[in-house]
């Protein structure tokens, strides 16, 4: 397989923790997101990913996008371990996190709606860093009282295994780190997120230990 | 089973869409979100949705959220017909478009999302409008030029029956004219959505059709 990455891309980084929880190897291939105007725009990657977003996986001739198709896809084709175990209301219950996390906070934070709110809209530093904050922070509000109200979550947000769910939270903690939200107030994604870190599959996985780190 | 529904919400729009087409009956909970400060802040509601946003669906005790992992529990727990057809690569193709939709256009455009970067940024009107055609604009270009490429849509988006990335499409096309977004450079969206409405399950589904339309 073959992962078009970008070492800071929460969507990346999602589909690297479900390669590495699947113990499945890949080529590394980094879009570097900044230089030469954003690589991801380029017409030759363009013709593997119209949206010009990253990741994009190719598997056997299959180009595929979208973080969490492809992880769908990779818990379709390499069963075990399942990311995606239990009864449908549990699949429900993990999906809802991951939906969660991948539409309610991630698309705000994205590189080109920061793009366009400083370019076009006119925000400031100040306005961008608010704006950046209150999504993450509206966002991990609702989270921790859905960990703990559903009482399914155990060192991970369904049970004591990493699922989808997991795979899309840790990226999202490591922007709030790196962007320095206050992460007092939520005590169950914390002790998730320093669970996973435990874990090779999710620290193999980081924006630091990527080949194309800055 | 019992969905907590906006007329105009797209994420509700998208579930009410896939019970008709698999003809599962349900009774229908409007949630205002714009009475009394919005209904989904309510305490109650936000019991069964931390995230307080539509939908919520209610089958059998579970309580599901988010839009995208009801519809995978409906299509599990009720497979026929198909809303996700085909081989893993094809469930891709079906899951890439359905989550192009739901992550890179529909969150930028929610209503809370409109009321911060009025309120909380200062946008007037006309940057909030221009905003909103954005990304519609800018999602629909990739979608256009995916859905050929792909060489699978049909009268739908994968060959002739529709699937989840139909029940994501309408609604958004639905939103496009209604923000009266220029449609002319998208024959292929366009066309399947002039397909869509020739079904009840799509018809019957619309905004209008709702019991709390206004």
């Amino acid at each position: 397989m073959k992962l078009y990455s970008y070492f800071r891309s929460s969507a990346a980084y999602r589909v690297r923790i479900a390669l590495n929880l699947k113990k499945l190897p890949y080529d590394y291939l980094p879009v570097h997101l900044l230089r030469n105007g954003g690589e991801q725009l380029a017409a030759a990657y363009r013709e593997l990913n119209h949206d010009a977003v990253v990741p994009t996986l190719i598997d056997d001739g299959h180009v595929l996008q979208q973080s969490l198709a492809i992880i769908e896809y990779l818990d379709e084709t390499h069963p075990q371990p399942s990311l995606l175990p239990g009864s449908p209301s549990d699949r429900a219950y993990i999906r809802g996190i991951a939906l969660q996390l991948a539409c309610e906070i991630h698309p705000l934070n994205n590189l080109r709606v920061l793009k366009y709110l400083k370019h076009t809209v006119g925000a400031n530093d100040d306005v961008k860093n608010a704006w950046y904050q209150h999504w993450i922070r509206s966002g991990f509000n609702a989270l921790e009282e859905h960990l703990v109200a559903s009482r399914r979550s155990g060192a991970f947000c369904f049970g004591d295994t990493p699922t989808v769910a997991d795979a899309c939270l840790i990226p999202q903690v490591f922007n709030a780190n790196r962007f320095n939200v206050d992460m007092s107030g939520y005590p169950t994604i914390r002790g998730i997120y320093d669970e996973a870190q435990k874990l090779s599959a999710f620290a193999d996985a980081a924006p630091d230990a990527q080949p194309d780190a800055e």
